[in-house]
């Protein structure tokens, strides 16, 4: 055993009685602040629910976007302070949680964006959070990463910060039936790549190879399964958390660091941009001989297989979506990205194009 | 899936670089506290460690005992709060981590010990806590129980409070070789039936099903091998944590509370109490065709045999160490414990008296 070190400070809450959970947390706090965007929240019925809940007083802040900017958690961090709210609600997929996590530093730290981010220990203590996830890929409820953009710089940065962490996340399965079927799928493929790639990252320990290993079977349990009902909705939710809980430990790799491309470039969505691109990475894994990814297909030899299934979702094959000089920058971006060192493989750009035709 | 919820807050290391790990978060901090017992943290050298590492005060309070008392906590509670300490290094067995939970909690709530204990959500924020094992048994490092024994009332109370987790667990296997061999492997037996008592728990739940079921395949793996080395150590500490975690989640069972009574009354290790009692568990089991425990063994098809490899280090039967008015009195003191509810099956005294030839 190498060295390593885990946890996973959020208490997950799964439950039937939604409205119950989140009324017990609720009830310990005054001035509730709700982070979300324009959409979700409304029209699952959120808000209203949340009004039906809270005692003393709910204040929103609806404002945060697909790919929050600086500009957003700034705002948010200045509302939450001025209403003087002790408890963050942060409802919706990866944006909402992400821009809520940044928010809580700011609404106690009253500081420039990069001022902040510099900072090692923030000097206040943060707003505790509550999140809810209405997808079920992206995890930032069992993490403290916060993708925040400079749209100025063109830039995505981290605002990763150990006081940033919900501390809870209560899963309800009834807000994926919100999503379309594209969506859905697309973020349970975010979600099986986390874990997959937890996996086969480099800072990959036994825990979250533990975790990694159960999230991949949940999820492959479920894709085989002939109807998408209740209660797959409900092991994919599980399953998303405890992928997000693997990154936590273990970050990403090679195939989100190329997936980043297709999406900033292409609009392609996440989860969607990592499925496309899955085959390529496994061709690469095989290639290189990765003993990690041979033991994996050792546990789940018909894994390849349930993927595929789901490979009429998307037609397009990389190849088709970028030309050669896309595809390039492709390689060169995702090269340079940081996920890039945690892959078990190491490859240059002349080879990784190889992998794509070139 | 039914409701449940998890979480495991404590950041658990596993290095080689012990000490460095160690500076690593004391350098954080000014005025160190040492919990400890007389024994362990001196013949060990770590006390020797601790001040060739404070780089600024060191305090030392070694008078926790066996079953650590109200008195030990109360005192060590006004100690912390007497030397302005900002960290608490908890170093030994369960009893030395049990003590420094409930210290940390007393170190800045200045009340009685029952006091304290009734209030729901401790008025001031306790003092941050380093624990480190030296046994591989209780698991106590990751969980916020804190057993103190009330010596006038000859009781044992659980003075477990969301704020006493430890905010980090250093796991060195090093100390284990401190342990004679009877002790060490009545830890692991310990540990052992943490995981399989959480896997057979009521309150067991997915993710404490993933843990105690990798705990208790890396503890059958490392009884099985022919020696014990360093490897093994290490395991035995990762599992016993894992197992920590499990019984955060599920607590002990029936097994546990019948334990209790042959450590109070016949001075059994806790450890060795359990697996006296296993095979008698085990029995029950399968009478009451707890469809859990068979889907275990269906795991580990070779569990019982690994272990009873094992029973020639206790010669001992549970009928050949009380009589029958003891016997008696343990199924009655069993059964009326808390733990007891956690059991998968059901069982009046009469029929519990049974399964030990009654
Ligand atoms: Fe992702
Ligand atoms: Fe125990």
């Amino acid at each position: 055993m190498k060295n390593f070190s885990f946890y996973s400070p959020v208490k997950v809450i799964l439950s039937d009685n939604f409205k119950d959970e989140l009324e017990k947390i609720l009830n310990k706090y005054k001035n509730i602040a709700l982070i979300c965007g324009k959409n979700a929240a409304y029209k699952t019925g959120f808000v209203d629910l949340l009004k039906d809940t809270v005692k003393e007083s709910l204040f929103i802040f609806d404002e945060v976007e697909e790919n929050p900017s600086i500009n957003t958690v700034i705002k948010g961090g200045k509302f939450v302070r001025q209403n003087k709210c002790d408890l963050i609600v942060a409802f919706g997929g990866g944006s909402s949680l992400d821009a809520a996590k940044a928010i809580s530093a700011f609404a106690t730290n009253n500081k420039g964006f990069y001022e902040l981010l510099s900072v090692n220990g923030l000097p206040n203590p943060t707003i505790p959070i509550v999140a809810i996830p209405t997808t079920c890929g992206t995890g930032s409820e069992v993490n403290h990463y916060a993708i925040i953009t400079d749209y100025e710089k063109k830039d995505k940065i981290n605002f990763a910060k150990e006081e940033c962490f919900p501390k809870f996340a209560i899963l309800n399965h009834e807000y994926l039936n919100f999503l379309n079927e594209n969506t859905l799928y697309a973020t349970i493929f975010d979600a099986f790549t986390h874990a997959f790639e937890g996996y086969l990252s480099k800072r990959a320990n036994p825990f979250s190879d533990m975790v990694a290993t159960q999230s991949i079977k949940i999820i492959l349990e479920n894709l085989e399964k002939e109807k998408l009902d209740d209660s797959s909705l409900k092991n994919f939710l599980y399953a998303s958390t405890l992928a997000g809980i693997v990154i936590l430990h273990t970050g990403t790799t090679l195939l989100h660091a190329l997936g980043y491309y297709l999406t900033n470039h292409k609009s392609i969505h996440h989860g969607m941009a990592n499925f496309i691109l899955l085959p390529n990475y496994i061709e690469m894994l095989e290639h290189k001989n990765v003993d990690k990814y041979y033991a994996l297909k050792k546990i789940f030899p018909n894994m390849v297989d349930i993927l595929n299934k789901y490979r009429g979702m998307f037609k397009e094959k990389v190849d088709s979506i970028l030309n050669e000089k896309e595809l390039s920058e492709m390689c060169e971006y995702a090269l340079n990205k940081k996920n890039a060192e945690n892959t078990l493989f190491s490859m240059d750009k002349k080879e990784l194009m190889s992998f794509f035709g070139f």
